[in-house]
This record gives C-alpha cells, structure tokens and sequence, in this order.
C-alpha cells in the first residue's frame, strides 16, 4: 500500500530534511553584558526577567533567588525600572547580582542615565517609547563611557507612530529595527542586541529571518506574551526553535504569565532539545497508566529536588512498569524500573542494584550523584 | 553591517521556507474508533491516556472526568487493561463514555478477546509483546466482527527481539511495522493505525518519516515518556510539530509525566499554534514586570476557569500594563490592560468599558461570553 505521491521523497532527502535542523549558527559580532558573551560563537544564553517592583527590604532576598535560578541555567536577568528609585536600587542590586542585570527602560530616557551610574551590565530600550533621537544619543554616549552594551528591543504592540500603519508585522518590526540602528551606527555605536518580537508566532520568525540576513547584530529571541504555562510554553517552543534550527538567536527569553523559574526551565530545555546545551540531565520519564506499579511523578518530584547538576549531559530514565522500563533504562545513563514489587536502577545498561520501593529514592538519589561525579 | 555569507538568502525564499511550515497534509486511509475518523483528511484529533487503575467504584468518576477532558478538546481517551477484570470494567465503562475508548493491550492477547466483547473503539497492541502471530490473527478476526479497528503501537523500548539489534532506532521501528503491516494485510486487514515512538525525538520523526512515505495508514504520533511537564511539553512540541509541518500526522497523543488534563491542553494548544484546530481561544498575555499594575496571572486563573469556548478562534489578550498592552489588546478580538488605576476592555480595536480592577473580571467575563456566542 503506497501513499499517494505528494510526500515521496528519496532516502537521501530525509536526511537532507532533519540536517537543515541543526543549521550552522549565524555569525555575529561578540558583544558583552556584564561577564556574559552574546554572540561571536558564544553559548546560547537563557534570560528572564524579574516580575516584581524592587524595595530596598527586598534585595537580599532577590540576591538569592538570582543565585537559585542561575543555578538552573540562567545566564542574565533584567528588570523593569519604571522609576528613578527604582534605577537606585538596582543599582545597588547590580553591585552584589551572580548574574549580568538588564535594565528595561521606557518612555523616560533619563532612568537609562541613572542606571548607567552603576555596573549594570546592559539597557534595554524600546524606539516605540523611548521618544526622540536625542535621548537615544544621551544614552550611547553614557552606556560607552561606563562599558555598557544596549538592547533595541523592538514589540509590535509598541512600534513607533510612523509604522503603526504598516500592514505586513514582520516588515514594521524590520524597518523599525533599521532606523534604530541607522542612528546608533552614525554615533558609531555598535554594542547593540536586537530583538523582534511579537505575539505572533509567524511575524516574529519572518521578522527575525528579514534581520539576520541584513545584519550581523546579536538577536535576542522569544514570543512575546506567549500566555499561561502551557499554551505559553507550546508556543514559544514552535517559535524560538524555528529560529534556533535556521542558525538565528543568541541568547532567549520566554515570556511566561507565571514565575521566572518556569521560563528559564522552558529556555534550558528548548536548547537542550536542539541540542545548544549539552549539560545537565536529561529526564526520560513514563507518562504513566493503569499498569504502573510505581509512583513516577512523586519519584521526580523527589529526586531532582536539589539536584543541579551542571556537567556534562546524563541521561536519566524514570519508568513505572515493565512494558518500555528495561528498555529505556537500559540505553539511559542511569535509570530506574519499576518491576513487580522491587524497583531496579540499570547504570549505563547494567543492573547495579534491586531495592525495595521504600528505598528506591535513596538509593536512586546516591547513584545519581555518582553518575554526576563521574561525568 | 552585512553578514558573512551563509545566511544570506533572497526575499522570496524566506516566503518560501515558510511555507514549508504549512505543507499539505499527506493523504491516508480512514479509520473509524467509534464516532471518530482518524485519517481521510478528517481533522487531526488529541488523545490522552487515563493514569490509575480502574475501579467498579470509580467508573462514574472516571465517567465524569472523561466529559470535563472532552469539553477541553480531548476527542479520544486510552486505557491500560493489565487483566480480564480491567477489561470488563472498561467494558462497562464504554457504554457510557462521552468518548470512544481505546484498550492499551500487552503480554496476553486474551485481553484484548475479551474487550472486543464490549463497544471498545480500538484495540492498542505492540508487536513487541503481543507474543506469536496466531495471537494477532485471534484479535484481527474478533475486531473485524465487532467493527472495532486496531493501532499498532510500536516503541523503542519494547521491540521485536529480532528487531534489538538493529543499529539505528528509526529503522528498526521502520521495520516492526512493515513486519505487523504484512501479517495484518495476509489477512486482509486495513482498519489501522500506526506509531512508531522513542523518547528521542529525532529518531522519532525520522522513523515515521520512513513509514510516511511508504504506506497511506494513519498515523499516531507523540514522542514517548517525554518527561516531567516543562521538559515533556518543550521536546513534545518540537517532535510533533516537525511532523505536523511535514503533513505527517493523523491523530497526536503527548506523553508527560502528569495528568492526562495537561496532555490535551499541550495537544490542542499545539495544533492551534500551527492553525490546525481553529476553534476556541487563543490566549496573548504579557509575563507581567515590575512594571505592571495588574495581576495577570490572577486575572487569567480567574476568567478562563470554566469558560470552555469550542467554536471559532477567538483572540484574548491580557496585559498588565501600557507599555505593549493598548497595542496588543487593540489588534485581538478581546482585550483587556491594566492603565493607571482602571482597566480598559477592547473589542475588536474599540475601546468598549473603562472598568475599576475591582470590577473588571466580572465586566471581562461579560464581554468574553457575548463574544464567543456572537462567533
């Protein structure tokens, strides 16, 4: 029984396909935030962005939940700075941050100013609020002097009054992108990212595509507001990876209406997937059904708490029964089955141990961890 | 600034490339599960699979809980059947089921026997463990008589032990199905599905590449123990999106290790973002800031629970504030933002109500009814 025709494609053509998957990456120009290199070959970076307003009793503990999510892969964080005082305490945040700090910065370029004051490492900016070309070059001619890099940061829900009426999304992005960069590159000024974004999975991807063949400026990705957890994850997973295997993206953001934890677990995992990220663990779990004898999702729950693990890639297998469990956790790097009334933990293909499920997760957490020395 | 070469690429091609995203879906037999038509150019249906054993005194639970997956776009639901008694229970439970049920059968093919006594949809078995051909003879001639149709589900982590040594994953699942294919054809057998899953995503597509193009089954598509819900959702989507976007792909189920609520929610908001499921909303909301006068998240938890909209896509945006929110809130069908201390409701561009944050769920959840029944 042959199909009819319109999807016959020679052998050799599969291949070519999923080789355009992992598409050599775009070069760019390097440029610095901080200790972080976006672009010139550099990693991928994952970003996100603090979702409260900052006071002065809050820092310390801001301070760690930097460290916390640094420590889940996050590369640099940026803040929205609505307000003078505001620019004054992230400056005092950005003296004692593990990460890079962004500031964001709208309508009032003389915020841009005051954060300058301080070792941030980049500003964001927006051509659709941040009014006249005069301010952009207060900011440039500040952002040199301190080491500073910029973001234009480019939203269809925000473009200048002059291509509001421009049909095509992608294109009013393009050319607002364009004009941007035709002011910075007269002040000679070219530690600059660029992003392009819209809620619309199509534009932003035709958009950054119209942009990286122009231009050889680092792009900072993402759909903006993607939406709630899962409808928001899904989507900024079609798009980013659209980019990510045509070779375009430097360093990501997913916008997420839910913690930042949760965007930069998306990040990580995107680039993981596409193979950007080799490090960490790599989670291969059962779904779960009626056949279960094993309580996969409080095993998870359990047993990567705590877990950083920061090396090279492992991949661990959590499995409920006995149909795909030996299988998968036999080609896993360390893995665990559940089998009748004993679970069994397989390293690299090999059983090294049968234990009860009362002792499953201690014994399965002391394999792990050695697993992760031994990488 | 230019770049260097390799991205370049005329204007036309980016349409182009783009339009690859879109291709047509291949053409494939239908077959029926009970009131549903996978294949045949009917659209792609999401299925799920129920997580606990099933209990004579759960089942109008079970019942209950299969609507309320029904009314979020779930259109066919599968369950494990380990023993005889789980078969008579899930017996009973098709009778009443909203959705057709499909019996996931292993090891003894004298469950699935005993499920085709009952208005089981569609019999799951894995030549992997199915045990000898005379087996699949028994269940092919009982289904033929009950109307019932089968999918045969292959996996990478169960097999053929003829088939565990072959090198490369894809192939070998290529090739389990060619060998079930033909025994099921010698005996005139066409009322099937096929899958073919690993929990690597490449050799996923790639094996049901191969199968695309050679046979016109329909075929069901997921990627295998995807993991825990952000890891699964992310390398869900990459996986089944590449295929959707090659045509490939009749009916999706996505593997994560919780609910089966969140696998239906992943699969529909998955075929939505590729605009292969047109109906109910699609939700822009902004990842909130320290800039933001509004609780999104509140917001959206509040005005969506309970609103289960199936007709024609709606677009809702919820922004926290006036940076992008007019704009975005101007271009959907509905819209709300956060704007000083009220909020604005949009509606198709226009500014409908002015509301006091205390009162704008309440006046949101107006407009988003009419909306939806004026659709």
């Amino acid at each position: 029984m042959i199909t009819m025709g319109q999807e016959d494609m020679p052998a050799a053509d599969v291949e070519q396909t999923l080789d355009q998957r992992s598409k050599p990456r775009r070069k760019t120009r390097a440029v610095r935030a901080g200790n972080l290199i976006i672009g010139g070959g550099f990693p991928i970076s994952v970003q996100t962005m603090w979702k409260e307003p900052l006071a002065k009793e809050s820092l310390a503990r801001v301070r760690e939940e930097i460290e916390s999510l640094s420590l889940r892969g996050c590369d640099i964080i940026r803040f929205a700075v609505p307000d003078i005082e505001s620019a004054d305490l992230l400056g005092v945040l950005s003296r004692i941050s593990p990460l890079p700090i962004v500031a964001d910065i709208h309508f009032d370029h003389r915020i841009a100013l005051r954060c300058l004051d301080y070792p941030i490492a980049k500003i964001r900016i927006n051509p659709g609020t941040i009014g006249e070309e005069g301010n952009v070059r207060e900011v440039v001619a500040k952002a040199r002097d301190s080491g500073a890099s910029l973001r234009i940061g480019i939203n269809a829900g925000s473009l200048p009054k002059s291509l509001e009426n421009v049909k095509d999304q992608a294109k009013a992005m393009f050319e607002a992108s364009e004009i941007e960069m035709n002011v910075l590159e007269r002040l000679g000024f070219h530690d600059v990212v660029f992003s392009l974004k819209s809620s619309d999975t199509e534009s932003t991807i035709r958009a950054n595509i119209l942009f990286a063949q122009a231009y050889d400026y680092p792009l900072h990705i993402g759909i903006t507001e993607a939406g709630p957890l899962v409808p928001g994850i899904v989507r900024s997973t079609i798009g980013v990876s659209a980019l990510l295997n045509r070779g375009i993206g430097e360093t990501i953001r997913i916008s997420l209406s839910t913690d930042p934890l949760q965007e930069v677990i998306t990040g990580v995992e995107i680039l993981k997937a596409l193979n950007q990220r080799g490090t960490g663990l790599a989670i291969i779990s059962c779904p779960t059904c009626g056949r279960s004898t094993f309580d996969v999702k409080g095993f998870l729950d359990e047993v990567l708490n705590g877990i950083h693990y920061q090396g090279p890639g492992i991949t661990v297998a959590i499995m409920g029964c006995m149909v795909n469990g030996p299988g998968e956790a036999r080609q896993a790097d360390i893995g665990i089955t559940g089998a009748g009334k004993m679970a069994v933990i397989f390293r690299k293909g090999e059983i090294v141990r049968r234990v009860s499920y009362e002792d499953s997760i201690t014994a399965f957490q002391e394999e792990l961890r050695a697993a992760c020395k031994n990488e």
